[in-house]
């Protein structure tokens, strides 16, 4: 394997961002091809089987781009996919939701854990399963939201219908005295600080894009990995539909430049 | 053509289904396939290309089933894939666009319209070009409203948040005057009582799944394609994910019992 590869990652639109975002911060001088499954996007209210379809074509096509390691930063394709995609493929993968779950796990005094996530993910019950692996005698409550996502990309990030929405998802949380919980959506680290006003500051909030970009780099080292020689073409980004508004999308996120988003047919994978 | 087929309807998931209430409440003797396609949806973020594959894997699906006619029920998909779809096919296709269209041409008297849908409906401005086949002097105007769809699909019917959200949206609307307003999207008839309290009674609402279904009357009777011998399976529904919720929601929408949902992999057709 090249260690001057660039690192796969993997989301079903704009949500991974978030991900690629802190990758980004913490590993500078990683190459990165990213990849949104805009055409069926989203994954979240959508069954296993074709959760797990649809992920085993993402990673056909990102085997094709020479990559060295996986990232799965969708955490309904991480919840529903990871074990069959480690089966299928000899490189590294990571998926969200373990790192997140790992945090959780450390940050809890009480143990007793919220998830918010969307119907996908909390329906795996995969964060409560991945967090007792951890800390066998964790309590871990999930409520899925699933408005937060719609209401992010609508631009809705401070604003009062949000703050409400969230009120009333995460009042059956506060009723259960949590006190860590964790942003198990790529979309949610954007409403971050809504979420503080509204669980206060006795409540840790865990974002699983931070604690994956950690274990990244952690295994890129551990491995002998890391890239020596940044090619010309750092970043790269593809899509499966509406390169455009991904790419203005991707532009108010990243930290660095974006100049163009490739469309691929992803059903060709 | 066997004028005791079906009539297959066709929709991105299950707001089409307010389109065939409106057509078993209107031909309660004919026949009905109807397709939604949840594996992919929805449809009103994605491009018009990508619209147009879909589309056309649908209807090859509809002919297996040997349907007399079809209604493509989803605004987004009968805005970009109506005259792709007339192309290919040799039976009649009814599109919920022009119905809705020539209504509101007819129904207004200052010639202001409005149109509300999702982000591809509004964004192909097909409801101002067809209103204006009917009406070459109307002024429409259209307001995407891409969160009424997650609000519907969340419950959230008569709800304070759907009230705020649809009186931030329709703002600009009331500022033009319009006397008409196309609720251009299936999912829309469902919040039509908070469309009616923001809009006032001075402004027509119009559906244009009911006026799909009135097209749709008048066509079979002119071809003598009306049912005349009911077959066993009266109503047949398809999916390409998520059957189960599909008959959950799908009972609380018909007027008919709905029996079984039956998944299908639409990408093979």
């Amino acid at each position: 394997m090249d260690r001057n590869s660039p690192i796969g990652v993997f989301d079903s639109g704009i949500g991974g961002l978030t991900v690629a975002r802190e990758i980004i911060r913490q590993l500078p001088d990683e190459p990165l091809v990213y990849f949104g499954d805009t055409a069926r996007l989203p994954y979240g209210s959508k069954s296993k089987e074709t959760i797990i379809r649809y992920a085993k074509q993402v990673i056909h096509f990102l085997r094709t781009q020479d990559v060295k390691a996986i990232v799965i930063a969708c955490n309904t394709a991480s919840a529903y996919a990871l074990e069959e995609i480690e089966k299928e493929t000899d490189i590294p993968v990571i998926g969200v939701v373990r790192a997140g779950a790992h945090m959780a796990a450390e940050m809890s005094r009480s143990g007793k854990i919220g998830v918010i996530g969307t119907a996908g993910t909390i329906k795996s019950g995969i964060y409560g399963d991945t967090i007792r692996k951890y800390r066998p005698d964790a309590q871990v409550f999930g409520k899925a939201c699933p408005l937060f996502v719609p209401l992010v990309e609508e631009g809705l990030w401070h604003d009062s219908v949000t703050e409400e929405i969230a009120s009333r998802y995460v009042s059956e949380l506060k009723g259960k005295f949590i006190d860590t919980l964790v942003m198990g959506c790529t979309h949610y680290p954007l409403i971050r600080s809504t979420l503080r006003k509204i669980m206060g500051d006795g409540v840790t909030l865990v974002n699983p894009a931070y604690e994956t970009a950690v274990e990244l780099k952690g295994m890129l080292m551990e491995q002998g990995l890391t890239c020596t020689r940044i090619p010309e073409e750092k970043y790269q980004f593809f899509v499966s539909d509406q390169a455009e508004e991904f790419t203005n999308f991707a532009v108010s996120i990243l930290p660095e430049q974006v100049r163009e988003t490739k469309k691929i047919d992803i059903e060709e994978f």
